[in-house]
């Protein structure tokens, strides 16, 4: 282990989270807002700084890290930096249980969007920035943004960082230097996030809000580029007008595309940009997922509480499977009270979830393009035992190691899945029902089985609300504490796709080998 | 394509099927049922004998079976005996509408217990028999039978008609010839039988069912050696003597265990057996989940509405730990009121299964082991790149193309799971609600995604009770036939473990290579 290298790169990065925590910070300026606000931000920024400083005195003898290191350095950082990014909610006392206050910043860096705060309208303005800026930078990565700005690091150690957190079964460079690669990303991230900005401006304030819109257009930027979903309103997006609830749409599923795509669209390699197997997948799930929604909502098979304009219809259709393909957990109606097989389509769209390399969470759309190839190839293998499988994904060849990593994934999802669903089920909360209020009306539901199910699959998937309990309308904080500890855990197995957390906690990486 | 010998052994098949019919029609004559309820087992059997000698004429020019052949044999013999199998139900009108019929009688052989009857008192003796030994028949697997009986079979062929049929990720012999081993198997799966007959004749009998003794101590012996399940009285089997759901316990867990492993206790090699790490996982499983599911209903910490004696919730909770481990679906009590954390441990149970080569369904232990040692395998590697593993399961090494298998498998498991949930989204029983009796009291379940998902996983997993609209008082009655053919085909790709059922329906096996 190379400890000292390791602590040389966490303090970078608690420096830059200090840094990064200076925009709610001008945000409690800006509102002006009281003097314990502020210091619920100048607290941990000069911890952070400080601790982040010291860390990096003693330098490394050696640059190399190795790919175990890689891995729970990059599973460490992210707990480090929520249990630092927790302290605000801590101090200004917006959420006073410092667990909760880990679970909604842990919700946040790994663009859950699972919030544990009942009462939205009493949350500070540094607050909610805060909460929605977690989702900005937890989106991309935040050591793949470190990657810009470390000089020294070599090309092997980066890769084996940027392997652990990013999205996807694979991590391809677009150009031949990681350092050029990541930058030219984060420059594709920025330049979406500030054209959604631009053209939220356009419409006009919701009635009521009318001096928040640009705030607001920044927090649902914010929410959309990392797929998080932070609802800052009651209701989520429900206020929203029509044009903004279709503009987040579009740029929700803007933002689960993979980004080396756009960076093919910029140099104009239109040619590779059409050809690729993931993108048409991706369109074509969303396509399908609309339409059958749709036809659901209009065709009325099942009764359902809502009754939709036919417009209102295909916007809430758009809007929930762009929103929950994503893993993003926006929503702008009650789904939960929707007919089964629209729920049905929701459901397996958390699982899906969006491309790799994209910031949306879930299985992946190439894990299971993928994991179908290789059932296919299996197939072709028992038909015939002379078969040579001659596989080919996204123009390359695709290795039988690469399959079987991706089986070897969905299964380790699948028991996580189970896990998690067990050991909520010892929660106090079960049994108990509770009342939603939302546009479907008045109803009661029971938390049971469904809802730790659902809270789980939000929580691996980063999705963010489920159903039932757990719905669009309902929150996390009704969950004892050692649930919520859980779903941190959760949260962030789902968002470093669970080798890296592991990793971490393996007593034999922590071994001289 | 040896298309003669596939005839010559569906011909043999139907013989077989035939000759077995002729148990119920037995029955019908002991019980002086009318002339309708002869005719209804007559009429198949002559039909069978007479296809099955037909289909025997032409003698095959070579004997040899390739793999896919085997496959795809062993998945359409399973439809053909469905399909002759139902009739008897149709002709004596006990279950009038053929794909309901075939619904039952897939879910008998196929050792699955779920059941389209809502009133079990008005069927005929005749049926409930027939409904009863299609568990037996099926849960070793017809072809293993067969493999009895046909002499001329060379040994290759015979490997991969077991190997399609039998359960588990591999299948050995335990004694050098194929037809020894089925032999030797088939034996201990009677003499165990027997004895369960004979023990539960020891017990006094249900008050008001005196005289039927011994005909429901076959139907209970063959629901519990084919880990079947079908109810033959009101409430599963709530009325019986607690001694007798004891004993019933035993030998469910018993089935559920690899019958290789009684072989090596007849041959008195003690010490293999002792070291079978998936018998160990097996019973550690099975203590786990009786010991946790009796403290949840002795400590009362979530409420729920039957009240135990302490020895009541010992049994419930041993009887239905063994009965849905072994993914037979006998119950004694309304598990579906039960807390949710005893849910929660009968739903992870379904996954799981029994021990491959057992007639249990389910994922199985055996798969469950490999794919751990398959991650943990997959987390060393990624720690030290250099390592070497050296996987051992049972005594041999565990290869790496094994343990892919079994991901790719479980993949494609959770993949049907999710298909078929879906698409019994689209009945249009989703939305309705029902009523439930049952020794928790009168209680009503809305029909929704949590049904669906249930009555899915208890048709791949071979269970057939689920929870809430398909729980342990309620049936799979209610659904349309749309429904009802996917969860025939659910039931028979949980059987024959999804790959057999696959080939028959690829095109590309039909084809010349």
């Amino acid at each position: 282990m190379n400890y000292k290298k390791l602590g040389n790169i966490l303090g970078k990065i608690m420096v830059i989270e200090g840094v990064l925590m200076m925009a709610p910070l001008a945000v409690s300026f800006i509102y002006n807002e009281s003097l314990t606000h502020k210091l619920a931000f100048i607290i941990p920024i000069l911890s952070l700084v400080i601790i982040g400083f010291l860390l990096q005195i003693s330098k490394p003898k050696s640059n190399t890290l190795y790919q175990k290191e890689g891995f729970a350095l990059t599973a460490m950082v992210w707990i480090i930096m929520t249990l630092f990014g927790a302290l605000p909610f801590v101090i200004n006392r917006d959420i006073p249980n410092y667990v909760d206050a880990c679970f909604e910043i842990m919700s946040g860096f790994s663009t859950t969007g699972a919030s544990v705060i009942s009462d939205i309208a009493v949350i500070s303005r540094s607050s909610l920035f805060w909460r929605s800026f977690s989702h900005w930078i937890g989106g991309m990565g935040i050591l793949v943004f470190v990657l810009i700005f470390i000089p020294e690091s070599n090309e092997g150690s980066s890769m084996h960082l940027l392997r652990a957190e990013s999205p996807g079964p694979q991590v391809g460079k677009i150009v031949s230097k990681m350092k050029v690669t990541t930058r030219i990303l984060y420059l594709i991230y920025l330049g979406l996030t500030v054209l959604e900005i631009c053209i939220l401006m356009l419409d006009t304030p919701i009635p009521g809000y009318e001096n928040d819109q640009l705030f607001f257009s920044f927090l649902t930027a914010f929410g959309c580029a990392g797929t998080g979903g932070f609802g800052f309103l009651p209701g989520s997006m429900e206020l929203f007008n029509p044009f903004s609830q279709y503009v987040m749409a579009i740029f929700l599923i803007l933002f689960g595309c993979n980004f080396s795509l756009y960076y093919l669209l910029l140099i104009g390699k239109l040619k590779s940009f059409f050809k690729s197997r993931e993108l048409k997948t991706y369109f074509l799930i969303v396509f399908l997922a609309v339409t059958v929604i749709f036809i659901t909502l209009i065709g009325k098979f099942e009764s359902f509480s809502q009754s939709y304009t036919t417009e209102e219809a295909f916007r809430h259709s758009l809007f929930q499977v762009s929103s929950v393909m994503t893993t993003t957990g926006f929503t702008t109606t009650d789904y939960n009270a929707w007919p089964t097989t629209a729920m049905m389509i929701l459901f397996m769209l958390m699982f899906v979830g969006g491309m790799a390399g994209s910031t949306a969470g879930g299985i992946k759309v190439s894990r299971i393009i993928m994991s179908f190839k290789g059932v296919h190839t299996n197939i072709r293998k028992l038909i015939n035992p002379r078969y040579v499988p001659k596989t080919k994904f996204e123009g390359k060849n695709l290795e039988e190691k690469t399959i079987n990593d991706v089986f070897a994934f969905i299964t380790l999802y699948l028991f996580i899945l189970v896990a998690v669903i067990f050991l909520l089920s010892f929660d106090p909360i079960n049994g108990s029902t509770m009342t939603v209020v939302s546009d479907a009306g008045t109803y009661t539901v029971k938390h049971g089985f469904f809802s730790n199910f659902s809270s789980a699959l939000a929580c691996i998937s980063n999705v963010g609300p489920g159903f039932e309990a757990v719905g669009p309308y309902a929150s996390y904080a009704g969950f004892g504490m050692f649930s919520k500890v859980v779903l941190i855990f959760t949260m962030m197995l789902g968002r470093l796709e669970i080798l890296p957390v592991l990793i971490l906690f393996s007593p034999k990486t922590w071994k001289k080998i």
